[in-house]
């Protein structure tokens, strides 16, 4: 599972940072996720490994343009490629209206189905053959989600031991108990994968967060997450000088809230685009880091447009060289 | 006069070159005015000295995607940015539509007034203190315009010798003359600047071009005018074999009728995303050059993402470093 970061910053884009977009791989080769579409996001996806002709889905956390003006670029340029697939696009009704607005006033006609899917809906649950999504509802200025994906179809493996004393001897049925099928003998009997196949490991669990003000309303679905992505706008100190009203966390409330529910990795984005990259550079986005370095005692990236990072099939989280 | 290629590429980015946007400088110092927005321009503009504070207008030639998707991105930042001033979208009434609807459902409210003016009226003319406007009707897929810009208020030179004879003497009343103001003197009479001033140039006229496969369309309004800025998708090959229903131009359309219109500068632009800009790429964007220089014998520049162009008092159009 991979995550590739197309946008890291809040509001309006910088030099060194474009506004908000994610990419989750996961599944059949190449296959991905998009998690929010900020303007430039189909511009970023020219400088990565990420086509738009295996996307799967667009998750949408919530409406600001910063999390949806590359919406109709993006679904413009897949059908110019040629896509014919169908694509998810799970948002707020309101996303879909721009978006129906966008193509209908702009001459635009896609090549393949655009699914809606309301990310709103109370009953709101989604799966594939790779992922089963959830959503939970966070506290911001608008209605916003964060979206807590899991892993499904975890590899088997073989009951070696209890194949071989019932008599059931290695070859290619033995490959198909391992992908989850059942087998019918040549005697007639039964052979059910479940029976002979053991999934050893927990499911990769993770949450990627909206803009959000009170990241403790994530406590209930953090459980068994092993990553939290989640914005981090400013520090506590600009925080506490904007007031509250733009309803954002500060890396202190993030770190503490991971820190106090023991999630072991913690992916911070969405900075402030006052924020500098370069390291001499003021106000510098070192000190959101400092922050929430001296809260949280787990795995924290700062997250930056272009990191690659792969959790492994343990839980653990990397940067990609 | 100086114009900014923000992008250069047909119907999607490349990694080089961005959908259309382009910038015109002209009058007051730092004002400009853009023609066309794709996705991304807001982003084109960080890296230029270019500032959306300063931006008077925003022309758009038509409604497809590549030329207006950029529009809520750049309207929402001016406004994050503080932007008080009125903006006028000058566009097809569609592209009202999408704008308003873009702003509208995603919670996004413009700290300025932006005032749409319908390009496609009948009457169509617009002007401010430096340029006048005028558009014409182009043939595409959808309804397009181009843009006739020409400059006013142009600077006028003292009659000295006249005023000598008549004795005025010289002092500020020179200056209020050549500033165009006429002037009561002490004793009553009323001096005209009129009277005492001339204009010893020709304006600047320039052509801006929306997507158009009928270059002769704009005979009637290049004379007199010494640059056209025009689309030029493809090579003539190309455009014979993807044939006519994209309703694009081919270089050596353009330069046809360039050459028999004797324009003196002509610059092409919005090149199909095929076109590779790195020299031992192919197919090469040089391709189109060289087809358009075996016809046109003016001055011909092709535009690339980030060119900047500067048109002197005397109409010649040239490179800046």
């Amino acid at each position: 599972m991979e995550f590739t970061f197309l946008g890291t910053s809040g509001g309006m884009p910088t030099k060194s940072r474009n506004v908000t977009a994610l990419a989750l791989q996961h599944g059949a080769p190449r296959q991905w996720y998009l998690i929010d579409c900020g303007e430039g996001t189909q511009h970023r996806l020219l400088r990565t490994r990420l086509s738009v002709m295996q996307l799967q889905a667009i998750f949408i956390t919530h409406v600001h343009g910063d999390h949806t003006f590359g919406l109709p670029g993006l679904l413009c340029s897949a059908s110019m490629n040629g896509r014919t697939d169908p694509l998810f696009l799970i948002a707020p009704r309101p996303v879909w209206t721009f978006v129906e607005t966008a193509l209908g006033n702009t001459d635009s006609s896609l090549s393949y189905e655009l699914k809606f899917i309301d990310s709103e809906a109370e009953d709101f649950y989604w799966e594939d053959d790779a992922l089963q999504v959830t959503a939970t509802e966070l506290s911001h200025r608008v209605s916003c989600r964060a979206f807590t994906f899991t892993e499904k179809n975890l590899e088997r493996q073989l009951l070696k031991e209890k194949l071989t004393a019932d008599g059931i001897e290695a070859g290619p049925i033995w490959g198909k108990l391992q992908q989850g099928q059942d087998v019918i003998m040549d005697n007639g009997t039964l052979i059910r994968s479940h029976d002979y196949t053991e999934i050893n490991r927990r499911p990769r669990k993770v949450i990627v967060g909206g803009d959000n003000d009170t990241p403790e309303l994530l406590r209930d679905t953090s459980h068994g997450a092993q990553v939290l992505i989640h914005e981090a706008t400013y520090t506590q100190e600009v925080a506490d000088r904007v007031g509250s009203w733009p309803m954002h966390s500060a890396a202190a409330q993030v770190a503490s809230f991971a820190q106090s529910a023991s999630i072991p990795n913690l992916v911070l984005t969405h900075f402030s685009s006052r924020y500098q990259s370069h390291p001499d550079a003021y106000p510098n986005i070192s000190e959101v880091e400092s922050e929430a370095r001296g809260i949280y005692q787990g795995n924290l990236i700062m997250a930056r447009d272009f990191a690659q990072l792969r959790l492994s099939r343990e839980g653990k989280l990397e940067l990609m060289e």
